[in-house]
């Protein structure tokens, strides 16, 4: 079986066990429904599946019926790969957009998604188990295998009392006069990252001074374009990628 | 009425006439609808208007009925500032992925949208008028006061034939082995731009060849990970914006 054969498998999420060859495990409900129902797939036909330590995996699906499957774990047929150290800090939107900014925020290999409330911010409730199950889909429809952590929700400012200094903050703001995103990747210290994006409204005068006020916070713009939020974040999120 | 009270107006397309204060104009009808029905709005409420030639004006609601509106035009409140000239070509996906594509690219500030059939497009027929409704939509909820035009669907071999040695190619691909965007634009002659993006299965070997033998075609990669088509493009479309 080739590289190109393995792109074409159904890859799936195993947070559990540690991979050994041999091995079977059992997968979720849901991945059986979704292997058998919508996927049509049984027993001996084989996929890929990783669980965020052990690189990807092919593996062969030993039994499979309405609610159960279980797979064997054959070998290795790719190394782990982490992910980049960077972390999302970004005001909940509605729904539709909201879901782009987890899924598109994974698939660009962010580390933790942290959603917050910000004072413009309309949206105050989200369901977190359904946004980390974006993410995973997201991690698994992409090559990346590690899958972004989506965190509950927390008030903004609360959050970043905690924040530590072992981290740069890319603070983006709008219609303001701050430096854009290139000249700010470039003098920044060797250090893991955050970007922080608002909600639709902007931040408030109290937020930005707030967060001006903290170490190793760098606010950029993002051009002159104003851009709804989950634009902002997608193209925030690309450019450190492609700058650091 | 300052800044910020402009930006919480209804903001609208209207691609004619030349806009001179004290002209009465039309809108479509459903432009009316959506005023009525959806905005609640009536006689004698503010709007701001723009036909992508005479920047946003400040217009008041004359009449307003079932199908029908007129605005009167007030004063210029912002001057035209054209959008840079950067062209998409990109194969078209399914609807959803397309439409934000299509958005997008019309919100990152792109003038023209060529949807390409490159040999793995799966999708063969594309609304352009829907299409080009959405660019709309895009346009007068960002800030740009022109529009993102949509070109009827071509092949894309056909399409480059005739393409002019008057602007850069961006050529976006994946898991080849090509420099990165941001190399890339820094030694671009100073030419416009157009980005071209493939399908989900990315280019043909022949396509790869028959583009690379172009002039003023750069081959680049958008990094490590696999990016679906419409975040391939998002990430592209903001690098080059962020770098140009």
């Amino acid at each position: 079986m080739g590289t190109e054969d393995y792109k074409k498998l159904v890859r799936l999420y195993i947070p559990e066990p540690d991979f050994v060859q041999g091995e079977i495990c059992a997968l979720s409900e849901g991945q059986a429904h979704y292997l058998r129902n919508v996927m049509r797939k049984s027993a001996g036909d084989k996929l890929r599946v990783f669980n965020g330590r052990d690189g990807d995996w092919l593996a062969e699906l030993e039994e499979i019926n309405k609610n159960k499957a279980f797979i064997k774990l054959d070998h290795q047929i790719l190394e782990q790969k982490s992910s980049p150290d960077i972390w999302v800090l970004a005001s909940p939107v509605k729904k539709e957009a909201f879901d782009l900014m987890i899924e598109k925020s994974c698939e660009l290999g962010a580390a933790k998604f942290i959603p917050v409330v910000c004072e413009h911010t309309v949206v105050h409730k989200i369901n977190q188990e359904r946004l980390q199950a974006i993410s995973i889909e997201a991690a698994e429809q992409s090559e990346r295998n590690d899958v972004m952590t989506v965190e509950p929700l927390i008030d903004l400012k609360k959050y970043l009392n905690s924040f530590s200094s072992e981290r740069n903050l890319i603070f983006c703001i709008e219609r303001m006069d701050a430096p854009n995103l290139v000249e700010t990747m470039r003098k920044l210290a060797k250090k893991p990252l955050a970007i922080l994006t608002g909600p639709e409204g902007g931040f408030s005068d109290s937020e930005i001074d707030f967060v001006k006020k903290m170490q190793y916070v760098y606010s950029v713009s993002l051009g002159p374009r104003i851009l709804r939020s989950e634009t902002a974040l997608i193209s925030a999120l690309s450019g450190v990628q492609l700058l650091s």
